[in-house]
């Protein structure tokens, strides 16, 4: 044993942030929520629900209640433990919104009109583009840098945005003096794309979705609706081109995967039976979280209870931020 | 008496913000601050220092600490009681900031494409103009918004500012329901343009201050420096269009202003005589202010210990109207 043996080792910390969208679906869950949850084990994790973004687009009380109870209900039913992460809601920590316009005073114009949201908007001729679109970078950026976070995994479709926050925290160091730790995006390459059940990416604005906590009747519809071709029962097919084999996949085991494949190229076994046989794989697979989230159904001041010691926290380490920032810009006299 | 005297008469409440900007001068007592003060034995009267906004241009810690300090002292200085004004820093309370990223949210970019200040700064081709002074209409509508006072007295170039915060409160009340109450500018016709040095409206930026703290040999400077005409001592001299004698008059009775009307008028009176009299009327009229705004300084911990304690005061309000807003918007769940 090396003499490093008598050092602790220091976590890594780790900062997602996630935008509730509604029911949760294989794309999700593959593409980022059950990593979201496995990182608890080896980093220090800090996951939030980004309630705050979501005003942008939501303008209704029960809507955004729904969706944030939802996520949590997920997140939580997924496994994760808020001994072990740091899980709570964005607009339960002050500091995001108050460092936030500190920010705002540094952010040129030129850089948020460059965003990728608000050109999308423009460029769609969205009739009414809201302050909260057009500035919501900024945010984001406060979002990541307010914890100092290590590592901050994101999709490809949104390196931009821990760009924009390496940007205002070094401009911010450059101004003031070295606050922020200067945020490296973890880009997932190996997450490759989840297929849909049109042969899509999986997306609610596809509505080609599965989702993981429909009731169950719901969730034989969805897998009973995968587009498949006309090749009939009898005919051996090509598992490579087929929906229903490469959903099967994410979830089989490399036996699992051999015998389909058999069944496939040999013929007789139709793609009515494949659905039958993904549906019990998900059905296995997502059992004990299933039936979880019913059970925190029951308990929702228990949900609510985890989100508000998580807030607390998460105000450990953003109130030390902000009274760095209070410090170095002189709002503190 | 009437049944009336049964009723405990409601205060109105009066709400006003004020961006350190430097040292108070003419200008600013005649035109804002001894207002600001007077409306404290009437009204329930709010007043806060806009750090926030003083952000959008200031980018130094210590430049900053001491505008907001200086003002602090100089309301002080100038009577402003803590025990009968609400008086704080607009940072001590994060409402602001919360709030504002909420309205942020109903905030179409076109409404803030037309403020003042951002449509200024592009006609002056100003090279980076940041997102603090795009939204900072927002930001100044939630400071009126959140503490839902009868009346907001304001400047007439100040007036978009009101009416940007009615039209938000409109908005966020109909999306939503009713929250905010309406505001009512409160246009001071009375208070004329105050004269500088040089004959031009007195204005830091032009110049031609006199400053009412400014150490007594600064403030004879200032004085003796008024520009005035080239009538010989000896002559009679027409008072209504001498800079000196408009001075005087701000702060002189009817049978001084009438006295030093007589001397301009029989000659022999000289310019440098008046700026002597004027001078003295000055140090007079200022003197107990500025004894105690010396005093005051010897002890920031108090002047401190009062903002602190202003905010505190103003969060009581503040924090109920950001419960209103999160039960409306769906933010508490």
């Amino acid at each position: 044993m090396s003499s490093s043996s008598s050092t602790p080792q220091v976590k890594k910390r780790i900062l997602s942030g996630v935008k509730p969208t509604g029911k949760a679906h294989i794309g999700n869950y593959l593409g980022a929520m059950k990593n979201h949850v496995s990182m608890q084990e080896d980093c220090e994790n800090f996951i939030f629900i980004a309630d705050l973004h979501s005003l942008t687009t939501v303008k209704n009380k029960k809507e955004l209640q729904e969706l944030v109870i939802g996520i949590a209900l997920d997140y939580l039913a997924l496994g994760l433990d808020p001994n072990k992460a740091v899980f709570f809601r964005q607009s339960d920590v002050p500091e995001h919104a108050e460092l936030t316009w500190v920010l705002n005073c540094i952010t040129p114009m030129s850089m948020l009109e460059l965003a990728h949201a608000y050109k999308d908007a423009v460029a769609k001729g969205q009739k009414e583009i809201n302050a909260g679109l057009f500035t919501y970078p900024v945010l984001m950026a406060v979002d990541i840098l307010i914890y100092k976070p290590d590592l901050v995994p994101v999709g490809k479709d949104q390196k931009q945005h821990v760009e924009i926050a390496r940007d205002l925290a070094g401009k911010f160091n450059w101004i003031y003096g070295d606050v922020f730790k200067l945020p490296k995006p973890y880009i997932e390459d190996e997450v490759a794309v989840v297929i849909g059940t049109d042969g899509q990416k999986m997306s609610k604005s596809y509505g080609n979705v599965i989702e993981i906590f429909a009731p169950e009747k719901e969730l034989k519809k969805q897998v009973m609706g995968i587009v498949t071709d006309s090749t009939p029962v009898e005919a051996p097919k090509d598992p490579a081109k087929d929906t229903v084999f490469k959903l099967y996949s994410y979830f089989a085991g490399a036996d699992e995967k051999k015998s389909l494949t058999d069944k496939y190229e040999t013929g007789g076994y139709g793609y009515g039976d494949a659905k039958k046989l993904l549906l019990e794989k998900l059905l296995d697979h997502f059992r004990p979280f299933r039936e979880e989230r019913e059970k925190l159904i029951q308990d929702l001041g228990r949900v609510k209870d985890i989100l508000i010691k998580g807030a607390e926290k998460a105000r450990e380490t953003a109130s030390k931020t902000k009274a760095e920032v209070w410090d170095v810009t002189g709002l503190s006299i």
